[in-house]
């Protein structure tokens, strides 16, 4: 996926992030938005909500209204085609739990690499690195969302595996009814019981999360270094915690036969789905499937070896609210990168398809119809 | 890693790559080349090589010259700072071999998917599908990787398993003297029995290819989309048969506690390396790992169903000259990809702390020359 | 000069503007920032009241406060090296003005072509198309123009002529102290008896705006579509009432010989300056010079033929508050938009001769340090 | 007109120029084309002889074949969707003209800037910088010039004025029949006598181009940074021996007044065209007229003061074979430009209005069908 600037995302539908998590304010603006379509921010709000901290015992008690605000490209309620700038003002800032960590580099965190590599850095909650800037992400993620819902394409996710304890499933109606978005309400009690175990010895777990994009037509993606999966794993990498992405059957497919692996084809597509809904890197119109690696949360309570900005050895305690488990509020910012990238693809496939483009038998129009 | 179009890659040197299997020619142009660097077309070409098919009886037999011509940018035997254009004439094409798969969708290949995309397709060796574009990449990758052995960075590929067959190691001395590319003299023979028995059976086997960059200095990468894993996996999964990619303990992470797998700080840097080498996306000074997982070839000689254009059910068999496992020859593609992502990353790092960007005690040599 | 949207400039250095002349803000996200330098938001301010209206009664008498305030990227007076937004809320909008304009198209503005072009328009005062877009250019280029000077280089604007009126000079000591921006304190008052008897009139004049770019190094701007006069023609053409760009003879050049043209060369760089400072779309050494044909402003106050928004022949004529000549508030957007080329193609310059780049006795510093 | 790079342009419709005057072959690559067209071969050839030196006694008598071949990206005469390689493999080279330049800087040339931009350079025929770079650009424009005829947009360039002596008309059939590319069938002798005169002299003059684009609609080009005239402003300036851009009365506006440069607005569109065919930037349905100033050829037969490559002064006199005016051959050149501009300008309006863009009563077909 094209970017200019480690800030922004996107080709035709463009983003770029900005703020830090005790700076002033989080933002993000929305670029590339066709004019003439209504802009409904409760509906971003609410999956902003959904990425919330505080909402259970099991993630940070920290209490954020993260109300959003419009400050350009929408008047009268619609899109005019125009730059749409989104702001959240940062509250409940409490900088005074990090005072302590100004000079420590915390293992697992990007405070090390952040020092070196700017000379100097924000230590109030990470700054630019902070969990926060993907609130960013989700507001935007939640605009994409809604273009690709009247297209008929769903994104949900999920988390198929917590603290190494697997689900089946998903049970859908259960993933929103559940504080770690299990997906199996029968491994969800020992999923919790890990959680719980964790926070209470000041540690922490991790996950794995699933997305499914569910109603896309055949064609999206590109070839060459723009495959739909190259895409997805991009956008996903991008996520904080996440240290793996694989699409359909994966790295289990290393250990496959070509005779077992490749899907079989019939007249209304695949017959399995073991590639996970590309073909050659473009969607074969099989659903979705991606699974990330969301690693233990690195903020936790336990004393652990490092060093000081002088370099000197010492010890650091992450004091201050973590969550214990962050692959629940992982799922709505991985759905939100996995919109970015499908409605881009969707975007370039109507740009490419478009006008002259092809023969009127296999339009852009039936194409995306289609299957 | 930013991209304007599916065959560009970079940001501060660029690639783009054009060409079709059996079209005149593949090749690639090279931009944002600094002027006055000497050009060795034979140390690329050596590179070209590592990938050729035809160098064992356990990879296609297909014989290629692949010889590598300059168009452009090169005066005297030095770089001129302007584009270099590459390109490789393409010769014993035998599309004959493709005539039968004209009408029919081979599956796991891009066949359908293209066919749907664009209206049309090249079914000659999969026009720009062909495995044959990663040439460009690799011609292109050796020129990164050369930039970057003059900043002390190696960049080693090799396959950690093979066919579902983990090997330890890596012996370097042993990888590029084994046609699997396998990094341990004890499994080979065990993988090559899988190899040559999937081959036998007119079928296909997958690996898992390891890729080490060392001789990082701290702080190349970047934060939210600029991630150095996110990049790399952007990279990696847009090689052909690639499906999962992960950094350091990857997908184990996911199973882990925070406490076991936080990498403590040591004043030379990391004590151990689950991370992969990378602190909030940016690296560490530890080894950056990478993990690929690559799927069975999906050019089979078993019968398989599928549909034709006609979208009717229909049997394929994919005659032809075929790898049956397509893992050795993707290392050096690896190799080349993640060559183009640090070396990008280092040229952006080194434009991020130029001239007035940071205070001398702190300036990019002395940054760069970091452990 | 590159930009992947209509609201984003700058290759190495990117800006990203937002906002309408009537909605909650106008603003600007930098991107490229080095990190560790000192942001001194008082500097950016001053340059942003020099294109403040009200300051005379040659131009509109609206106040604005246009106060600038820093959401993100900078921690304790300092640069972090992440994107810096900055935004003026909008305040004194009296959008009654625009009330009537609702369904008129005003002639020389953008109105019907927005309607034609969206399909729907923010009438308020121009919406994106307002002059007011051009702050987040003069708070952007403000930067640009501090780190310049930092280097030596020099950027300033006057008129060259008003109302048809030429000026000689010019004496930059009394550019800053007339409201017309003139250069020259005896053309003066024949141009400001111009500009008020079009103002009495209800009607409005134009001026060509010259701008000095001096202190440059050889070598600055690239070839073929990176030529520095092509980026500094679209910089400046991008200003609404441009409707022409020179550099140096510029149109007079296709009236002389090439033996009258050419610039003779000497040890010292060119001996007179017929090419405004470059040779061959790069900086020669000498400074640059370019023009902008400012046409008279398109709001004035006589009936004007028009049509109505169901295309009916109607009449209008523009109430509100309107500049009778725009010209002096060009000036330093027209400065603007040139630091921001410049300090482009610097950065672009210092990252092509970076570290490997050249050869020592010719490495950037002693390159860029040349006369 | 975004670019990543110096050689490159364009942002859906992109290319990507490589090559020397005097190395191995100049060509482009053209990406961002929809699959599916026939591609013509013949009609870029065409295109190209039009700017082919030696078609008359008023311009340079080398002789040069210049054919065009394909490398990528069409099968079986359409285009596949794929980047689209052309090359033209250079010949008749005489580099021997040259050697005596090796070591001289030519006035009103690139060598010197290139020389300290680089570190070095190649000498022949100004690598790069040489005005043989233009036949890849003019490949490219024919092919963006057929799709705008497809959709009835005609791009039509000729030369308003030669060595200062100005043309009535143009007359559209004389054009192409005279060797300056004339529009004026009774300037044409004066013009024709100067040009002579000036190559007798060993001398050179310039001329002002015109180009004409018509049957726009209403709707293309964008805001801001994306204005259609910035646009061609970048595009027309990046022509080596373009001193200047105007657009309708350009230059002239500034002495106008705003009631008499305003174009009223009839239910036609624009009932006069003083704008060139823009409303803020963006194409009103008027013809767009821009005027290039070309300054007079840079070599020249006689004597001129320079240095040499030490820096010392110098005499130098451009042997060879060189055109005594330029602006015939620029004609060509500038349609291509305008051409890129315009026809990416088509498939941005495409993108911003497709499917959930705008109510079906305004949609794209409906909106770009309007005149």
């Amino acid at each position: 996926m094209r970017f200019d600037s480690p800030s922004s995302f996107g080709r035709h539908f463009r983003i770029l992030t900005f703020g830090e998590s005790h700076g002033p304010a989080v933002g993000v603006v929305l670029d590339g938005v066709k004019p003439g379509l209504p802009f409904d921010l409760e509906a971003i709000q609410q999956e902003l909500d959904r990425r919330r901290p505080g909402q259970s015992d099991l993630v940070t008690p920290r209490q954020e209204a993260d109300r959003l605000q419009i400050l350009s490209g929408v008047f009268e309620g619609r899109t005019t085609g125009h730059p749409i700038a989104l702001v959240v003002f940062n509250t409940n800032q409490r900088s005074g739990d990090y005072a302590a960590l100004r000079d420590l580099f915390r293992p697992g965190h990007a405070d090390l690499a952040y020092q070196r590599k700017y000379g100097l850095r924000d230590p109030r909650g990470g700054g630019r690195s902070s969990g926060r800037e993907t609130l960013a992400r989700v507001a935007a993620g939640a605009w994409a969302k809604a273009r690709l819902a009247e297209r008929g394409v769903t994104i949900r996710g999920f988390n198929r595996e917590i603290a190494g304890i697997p689900g089946a499933g998903p049970e859908w109606a259960f993933v929103e009814a559940n504080p770690l978005r299990s997906g199996d309400p029968e491994a969800f009690p020992v999923q919790r019981a890990a959680v719980e175990a964790a926070r209470n010895a000041g540690d922490s777990v991790g996950g794995v999360c699933e997305v499914w994009i569910e109603g896309l037509p055949v064609g999206l993606g590109d070839p060459a270094f723009g495959k739909l999966d190259a895409e997805l794993a991009h956008a996903c990498m991008s996520i904080g915690a996440v240290k793996g992405v694989e699409l359909g059957a994966g790295f289990a497919a290393a250990r496959m036969k070509g005779s077992e692996h490749n899907d079989p084809l019939g007249p209304e597509g695949p017959l399995k789905n073991d590639a996970g809904g590309t073909l050659g890197g473009i969607s074969s119109g099989a659903p979705v499937v991606v699974r990330l690696a969301v690693k233990p949360t690195s903020s936790i309570g336990q004393l652990q070896q490092t060093v000081d900005a002088s370099g000197q050895p010492a010890q650091v305690r992450v004091e201050g609210r973590h969550d214990p488990c962050i692959a629940p509020r992982i799922v709505p910012v991985a759905e939100a990168m996995c919109a970015l990238v499908v409605y881009d693809a969707w975007l370039e496939q109507e740009s490419l398809r478009g006008a002259d483009g092809a023969p009127l038998r296999d339009g852009p129009e039936a194409h995306l119809a289609e299957p």
